[in-house]
């Protein structure tokens, strides 16, 4: 690795956010695991990353994961060894995991008939119980930041990784998570509440990025009270949270912050 | 929205970044049109996004490309008539479209027969052609972040969106794309090329971002020579630059830049 700087070069060693691709597979009684995705993420918390995504996407209940585990398939390779998680539920899937958001169409389809499905599911709000409790005060949200920023173990080092935690209404953080992906991040906080028979509901998730559309369609799958936000919100993220009664606040810092829904 | 600040709350107007869904369809003779991928971006440039995508997946060379439409389906709902694009090619796909990517197994496998495949594609170095021209020298690198940030039109608005740039070796912008999701960014560059007919190779892509594996990934597919980021690249980055010979600099800023790969 080489510094390039106006005063010349210098070779030194730096740290990388490492990546590496997880497979999460499915399985129940009667049903052989199949995979349901593959998604680029810092490796640690796997379980937490597969149990989160399955809430968010509306796969399963959080009380229907009966177990998760590194695949042990003496057909893996060395690299994949423990880039493969089969999560098996208690009874079938409440809905064919990806359906929401499309990724691939499998089958051929004449135009018009899978296109309304589509873009409208794609922009759906989840269904998802809602908070009902008290939602963090204004001078709680511009603390969270640097509330998360302490919690981050990995970005002091590498630099590379977005964070996301789950707090309470007083802004007491209970679940912190790291990741190369800012989704990933909010995945496995879910997930930690979830294998950990908590209630992933809360008061609040503050997310060190932007309010991407679905992180909004997390929180409010979560059954989260508010989405606090370091970075910008996008139109479509108001809308959404506007529709389904989440509060939403943008640009968070410590001596401001935005409220869009 | 209101603006919560430590002097108490106001009300005021702002102005966000816009995200809405893209559907994409593939067309080619003798095939009606099916869905191949729905992605959340920031409208405008919907034919150059669908074009890049298509070639950074290796779907189909530059030159396959007939033609790019709005989809005018009646079927379709008003909110829907400008976020569905049907790309038309001369000649079958040369691969299926999101097979790299997957997003969700179509079908049920067993396990250990669809795994080996998908994690292992999901990190596969792209086929494509190797630049052999020049690269940017490093003040050249080290001045691209601010060349680039001139290009921008939304983010001074927004704050909310993502930028990419193809650049010659002198550090001139061909092309400057933004959007909300990085991603996009980057094949929006890359398609603007291919529907001008001029080739999406050349010295240098710029990102306002992370360089994240599949930003990587796309840089490669384009034929690009070096990949230059504001923020950290990834371990899987370096080890898929490292492979396919691109040039990766990260942390890129007029005073400092490192060279990874």
């Amino acid at each position: 690795m080489h510094e390039l700087t106006t005063g010349g070069e210098r070779r030194h060693e730096d740290r990388l956010a490492t990546e590496e691709p997880l497979e999460i597979r499915l399985a129940w009684p009667g049903a052989p695991a199949r995979r349901v995705w593959v998604t680029m993420r810092t490796p640690g918390h796997d379980f937490e990353l597969a149990a989160g995504w399955l809430v968010h996407e509306g796969v399963c209940a959080p009380g229907a994961i009966r177990g998760v585990a590194y695949c042990t398939d003496d057909a893996l390779s060395d690299e994949e060894e423990f880039n493969v998680v089969t999560v098996t539920l208690s009874a079938p899937p409440q809905r064919d995991p990806g359906h929401r958001h499309v990724g691939q169409s499998s089958g051929s389809s004449a135009c018009g008939v899978c296109g309304k499905d589509s873009v409208a599911e794609a922009v759906a709000a989840p269904a998802g119980p809602r908070w009902t409790g008290a939602l963090p005060a204004p001078d709680v949200v511009r603390s969270l930041p640097a509330r998360l920023r302490e919690g981050q173990q990995v970005f002091g080092r590498t630099g590379g990784v977005h964070a996301a935690a789950l707090a309470t209404a007083h802004g007491d953080l209970l679940v912190v998570r790291e990741d190369v992906g800012r989704h990933n991040a909010l995945d496995k906080v879910t997930g930690a509440r979830v294998l950990a028979g908590d209630p992933p509901a809360e008061a609040c998730v503050v997310v060190s990025g932007r309010a991407g559309f679905e992180l909004v369609q997390k929180a409010v799958a979560a059954g989260v009270g508010s989405l606090v936000a370091v970075g910008a919100p996008t139109s479509l993220s108001v809308r959404l949270a506007e529709q389904s009664g989440l509060a939403l606040y943008g640009f968070a810092h410590a001596d401001r912050c935005v409220r869009y829904a």
